[in-house]
């Protein structure tokens, strides 16, 4: 409790509303990624229908970020301080989920056109959350390495958050693999690594 | 007084502060989807006045997502504490209303055309609406089990909660119906029932 | 001191976070409103220099809602309680805020056509700030009538900002008979009206 | 620390909300500006990789917003009081700021066309650095002279912040005029700039 110093509240005030203001504004803008269809005359629910890859990388990305929310929630909820180095290793971990609107867009548009392109838009998504799989594992060890940033009796529950970032990392590399055989076999391992991560313990 | 412990105020603060990120950002998303009309010189006043079932979508959702913002103060009001189903609850919740901005977009684009397809589009709108209410549901039915996450002397009310949720979620079924014969009718719907629950008691 | 009781701080909380919400993502979406413009080879600064009445109409509504900003925080400022009314009236001044961008793109879109149609677009962003200062009078008017919600020696003082709030809503009533006239001048006024407010008093 | 009176902590957390939504949102719509390319059958790996100069802007300008958050908190961190002036320069440099996805998009459009067109693209961005710089350099310079709103111990710092800003708007200066000999050149300077305010100091 003493640890939390004044200081520590005002600075780490702002960090989570900026992290947060950026963690729902990702995952608010991908409904934009899904467009109002052309439809001919009785045509609409017949496109709508079509539409299911859009709503399938929606469901997915949705859940993905929400699971992001939770997972940076009990980063900082570690934190005591806030150095230089966690600043600017969340800003590599924000940047890399903001730019998975991207890749939900390009899953939302070649999924249904079958082919190496729905592949490659599987690919880029997978190279997305290596990414951010990357940045989670490096600021996990970066606290567990910075003992003046966190409660001391932590520090072995830090490096297992760091291996265990560190794994989903390797798992990503290995759909990455998989997204050249088959894009919706990416999609369901996305899907399934979120909902692993959803059963993960609150802290 | 005293469940409202230390913890609670940080974890709460984020909880509310994601969540009303997502709803701030859900509602002021709506604009987009009404693009400025090509006119021809001359014409603008004209194409703009055709554009009015943009403008009803966007009241009716604007309102929609406002009453929702209150009800979900209400609901995170009532909480002492912020367990794993209430935040996975709420992201349930925060995706299904983060997807409303859609079928506006399709109300908005087919409300004039008249047809099957303007129907198709207060459909989707319904079972928006139908997700919607459900997530609520399943939120105050959940804490009104949990009774740890709680006030003691609320659980009655959370019943009468989730009651009315439920109640709503079967008035949107209703509604669905209504879509197959009337778009206008069911879009009046919408904004007669954002308008009730405007009455309800802020708590 | 007293006044300001346990429960206001909570909802208080909430009712800025989302407003500030709403108005911080209002105003930085008018950027979107601005479209890279096709330019063929080595035409880029000639087109970016057509591009003005986009600058001029994001500058103008920028600065519009930042004063909007600034003129709510006074508002909430003076608040002890939130009730039913307050929350609701909210929704309204932040409804035909959120509205501003659609009249920032017709403005962009069509001031350098001329015609009557650029006109148009004056007129409805001058309609729009119509609506705007009649949500804020009945906000200041709401809260002038209900005591409980301020403290009582500032009851003068909000019927001097009601009217006020009511005094703009006319000459924007004006502005938008100007607009049937010239575009320029209307779109001058909204740009003085707004520094105008700029040098009021910051509470 | 009595210097931080009441009315200043309302204040200051809705200045600082304010703006940490709006850079929070200008840094999240950057990837709205990178559109999903059309390609054809198998196309679609090459022309994810045509679109580098999208990635290279997009990583630049996120990386340019993020520290400006950080200077932003370094700002307000120092304050223990929020008047008029630094309210009306905050939203100078805010909408300097909220501009950069503008050139961020023309960057990412004209990188790839080469000729003048990119020189142009680069040359607006420079010019929106300098607007920034600019904005900086006054609030640093404005509280300076106003001992009221800080720390009297700190007043040598702030001119020693408000001549690194200027130095920076020369900097930027420097860069539009080398931007009408190579964008790249340009785009590089920006990287290098925003990386060596990263090692700058977290006050």
């Amino acid at each position: 409790m003493t640890e939390i110093s004044g200081p520590r509240t005002l600075e780490a005030t702002r960090f989570e509303a900026f992290s947060d203001g950026v963690l729902a504004i990702a995952i608010t803008l991908l409904i934009l990624e899904i467009k109002a269809p052309e439809a001919e005359s009785g045509q609409l629910w017949h496109e709508l229908g079509r539409l299911w890859p859009s709503y399938a990388a929606y469901g997915v990305s949705f859940l993905t970020i929400g699971v992001m929310w939770v997972n940076h929630h009990n980063f900082s909820a570690r934190l005591t301080a806030i150095d230089h180095g966690v600043v600017y290793l969340n800003l590599l971990l924000l940047g890399s989920i903001s730019f998975l609107p991207f890749p939900t867009a390009l899953l939302s548009e070649y999924l249904r056109t079958g082919g190496s392109n729905e592949r490659a838009a599987a690919g880029i998504y997978a190279l997305t959350m290596v990414a951010i799989s990357v940045a989670f594992t490096l600021m996990w060890s970066y606290i567990a390495r910075h003992h003046q940033l966190v409660k001391r009796d932590r520090i072995g529950d830090l490096r297992r958050q760091a291996t265990s970032a560190g794994l989903a990392a390797l798992v990503y590399v290995g759909t990455f693999a998989i997204s050249f055989v088959s894009a919706i076999a990416a999609l369901a391992i996305f899907a399934i690594i979120a909902i692993g991560f959803a059963f993960n313990k609150l802290t």
